[in-house]
């Protein structure tokens, strides 16, 4: 027994996001079945406008629909401070503890050798032209306490020594082995104000 | 800290699925991200598309893009028998068990006084119908093994009485409590061999 061709492919589209298996595909595009059209088609719509909207921070690389992002472009910044994460979402993790009032820099990724990550493909690169062209006094590596994080942190506190006054990363409040993004407010709030000079 | 706002959009959409809750959403959201855009848009177009095609059977109320569903216009069918499921997942349960070869009747939903269902909300009425138009010998009963599926087949087994000839009840090799769609092949064709007339 097939499924009808549009809700076979809907299934198949549905399996390609990561961490869905076909199961859940299948559940979701019965609930789907199961909703009015004309909220199944926002939830359609939405897709398609973040795509468009969407883009990178052309400073920080953070997400944004504008050249520069929310951040980038408040002047309640301290702009002498560059936090360094690995991705959007553990920036916003930063953002969600409210203690952190710096800038930022997103590398969108980690070194990983096993997964074939090298240094340029990170936005590595362009941190550097930001600690010639910004007055930085502190860069702090936020990258995530997991082994690639960790290798990420001490190639950067490398390539970066002399370039700044202070290299900090944050302390190890953290979990070892989780993901930053999951890490609650005052585990992150603690980690920032724990953080040593490398 | 806010989401830009068409991400924000994105993930209050992606919650309006039953069973996802924002944590899910906005992971799902973060894929999407990740996704090349002919990906994603991919995703939104399947949603559109099944939307727009995918309707009912007109005659046993199964998902179809057709008047009739592929089971109704197939010659292979043994049209005497009627299989009576609360669901089109159901129904393709049945199907995936490869022993079944009559036709079917969908209910969408079971009758629950708890949550409101009520007979008439249910495609019982034209269930009525075929019996007069069809040359119906047998109608399995077919319904969940739950509390609603139980009631909505003696609430059938007692409409339907005198009106057919033989009116069965899939036998309880389905585990009780548990949703039909989720048994294995085996289990449904020892629950469709062991029926009994009611």
């Amino acid at each position: 027994m097939d499924y009808p061709k549009s809700l076979e492919r809907l299934i198949e589209e549905l399996a390609k996001l990561p961490g869905v298996g076909r199961k859940t595909a299948t559940k979701m595009a019965f609930n789907l079945i199961d909703m009015r059209k004309e909220e199944a088609v926002e939830i359609a719509r939405a897709i398609v406008d973040m795509k468009n909207k969407l883009g990178l921070c052309k400073r920080c690389h953070h997400l944004s629909e504008e050249a520069l992002c929310s951040i980038c472009q408040s002047d309640k910044r301290d702009t002498s401070l560059i936090c360094v994460v690995d991705t959007p979402r553990d920036l916003l993790a930063i953002e969600r503890a409210r203690e952190y009032r710096g800038l930022y820099h997103v590398l969108h990724g980690r070194i990983s050798p096993l997964e074939g990550v090298r240094p340029k493909d990170l936005f590595i690169e362009d941190l550097l032209e930001r600690l010639e062209n910004e007055k930085i006094e502190e860069i702090i590596l936020a990258n995530s306490p997991t082994l690639e994080g960790e290798s990420t942190a001490i190639y950067l506190s490398k390539l970066l020594d002399g370039k700044v006054d202070k290299i900090t990363r944050i302390a190890h409040g953290v979990p070892i082995g989780g993901d930053l993004e999951f890490a609650d407010e005052v585990t992150l709030l603690k980690a920032m104000e724990g953080r040593k000079v490398l």
